[in-house]
């Protein structure tokens, strides 16, 4: 289901094409979060004209509200939503971590109390993978512990071996058919942890890998050196999701060891709380110094928002909290993310990585 | 400025074209509300597309917020705006008494603490139409003052008086050139008084006359009646503007008696609330029996929302508080007045008014 077509010459990068029930897919490719089945302030046209053919959404947040038996009855996640591109779901192993209350994890599975209404529930990885396949997403992703990125070695090495454990189940309980499974390495902040996670995981044999709890506040250069470590252990010819990663020198350089997929709900949630994504820095349109600009939030972009407004205009819609505001930033830093990957596969076709990668550096230090 | 093009054979009800420095406009037509320089929760051409040709912006959420140095120095609210139509100013009147706190109305002008930051501010008819000059409407609004429905004959008459010098003042500091001044006729809930004030308002000759102060909380077959008592009093070639109401009965119903333009927050406010407009009732999407109807909204209507997303959809995203359940019912419930409107302009050239009245009340009592 994933073919590489291209590879940089001088970096790991490679270009590719991935096969879903939903259309075939390229990659180096970024996946916008639409966490309650909504990519939050677009319309879902918009997201595909923006550039986007995945996106991703929760079956933890799906599965406590609407419900999946709701999502079922209109004709599952894409129909439902109105989404006909491709869908990854993640497992909801995050989000109990995350959200949930009072949470126990057990060999069987996570009890915990819903963050909406306090009710007890528990999650099992079959029960995940039961989620995933009723949602209908195209890529399900098998149910993994996530700790923090403070977490000691024998910590890690024990959930390690749970989250082992549960992908090994959630394997044998996904049913073969048009959805596929990806496997997810973990291993905290040790680079042979993650080797070890990576090797457990690559002899399940899923269909792609996810590299979860990154990036997590830990240095950049540590996850560089982590990412570079895990990657090496994942056969070449499947595809490899960075998971949580949405800043635009962190899609870049992650690229460049070999990533072809990503999420984060970073570019629309910062476009929400005023913050728009200029160079590899952000502008704070609440800043008062934008009340007179009356030029675009960013002179390099044609998007939607830099094409008809000022940041002048969205400041003040920033300001009064307008949701014309919050969607024109939405649509300018997806539009950004959406630029980046589609520049950085040209580049992957013309050998142009290091030299992309130069050109953002250039452009970095922005408010 | 403005032509009756046709006239309805059996009703008081007009169609005609109103010239404006954006264009000439047909009518009957109804503006949605830009309180804060923006449709809430839509894209100005979006509301182009809806049929709209004319939105009603307030001088003074504007005047207060960016302030009109702002809006001036974006190109005035037209290019601020991104909105090539029309627009109409109010001119304060009405939010002084609704939101300013402290009002203190004297015969110079209305003093009060700004809503936002409790700032001292003091608006005068002739500050008034300085803010919409500067803010280049293309009809402003004489300044007057609302008295709530329940106001005694002599306060209304003392009202009327201040209403009436005022509205000479506007008219005396308002410069000719490519905006147009409408008089603004009250008179709270007594037919003789309201004959009285648009005597008064008429002798000052405007291009066009306001109704204020009705269809706050009175029944609505008081309404009808001193609407009729106070068209009769306005010159049957200026256009009438009924200010304030936006609910489809009130529309077609008014439209019938005379009545060329309106305005109101209502579709869009109550968008927001999660309703949506059927029939001539309301749908309250956050009910639960909505949880699993694969329906749309409205099975007559085949706006942006109904052709592409089911009640179920639109119940989650009203439950989740998410931006494109608000937008999705602003779209449905504006589409329902544009295509009102649409109709009552169709129906007035062929004499069809009343018959589309009967429908209107046939399909009444929706929830």
């Amino acid at each position: 289901m994933f073919r590489v077509t291209d590879r940089d010459e001088k970096t790991k990068a490679r270009r590719g094409l991935l096969s879903t029930a939903h259309g075939d897919v390229e990659t180096p490719l970024f996946m916008p979060v639409a966490t309650q089945a909504t990519v939050k302030a677009m319309r879902p046209e918009q997201v595909r004209d923006l550039g986007f053919e995945m996106v991703l959404s929760n079956a933890y947040h799906l599965w406590l509200r609407p419900g999946v038996e709701v999502v079922e009855a209109g004709g599952g996640l894409h129909s439902f939503m109105g989404w006909d591109g491709a869908i990854l779901t993640d497992s909801g192993g995050y989000q109990v971590l995350s959200l949930g209350k009072d949470v126990k994890i057990a060999p069987e599975g996570a009890r915990f109390r819903s963050h909406l209404d306090g009710a007890s529930v528990f999650l099992t990885p079959e029960l995940s993978i039961e989620i995933q396949g009723r949602l209908g997403a195209d890529i399900a992703m098998t149910l993994d512990e996530c700790l923090p990125y403070t977490a000691e070695r024998d910590a890690v090495e024990a959930s390690l071996r749970l989250t082992r454990d549960w992908a090994e189940r959630c394997r044998e309980s996904h049913r073969s058919g048009a959805q596929v499974l990806f496997g997810i390495i973990q291993g905290g902040m040790f680079a042979d942890l993650r080797r070890w996670s990576a090797e457990l995981t690559v002899q399940l044999d899923f269909a792609g890998y996810g590299i979860g709890g990154l990036s997590v506040g830990e240095p950049r250069s540590l996850t560089l050196e982590l990412l570079e470590a895990t990657l090496e252990h994942v056969p070449r010819d499947t595809p490899r999701y960075l998971m949580g990663v949405g800043d635009l020198a962190g899609i870049a350089e992650a690229v460049a060891l070999g990533v072809d997929m990503f999420d984060s709900a970073l570019p629309t949630r910062i476009a929400r709380n005023g913050s728009a994504m200029v160079g590899t820095g952000r502008l704070n349109l609440k800043n008062a110094r934008f009340a007179t600009d009356g030029g675009p939030l960013d002179a390099e972009c044609a998007c939607y928002a830099c094409r008809n407004f000022s940041c002048s205009y969205i400041h003040h819609l920033v300001m009064t909290k307008e949701i014309l505001g919050f969607h024109l930033l939405t649509v300018h830093n997806l539009s950004k993310v959406s630029a980046l990957v589609s520049e950085l596969r040209t580049a992957i076709s013309s050998g142009g990585v290091e030299e992309l990668l130069r050109g953002l550096r250039l452009v970095d230090g922005a408010e």
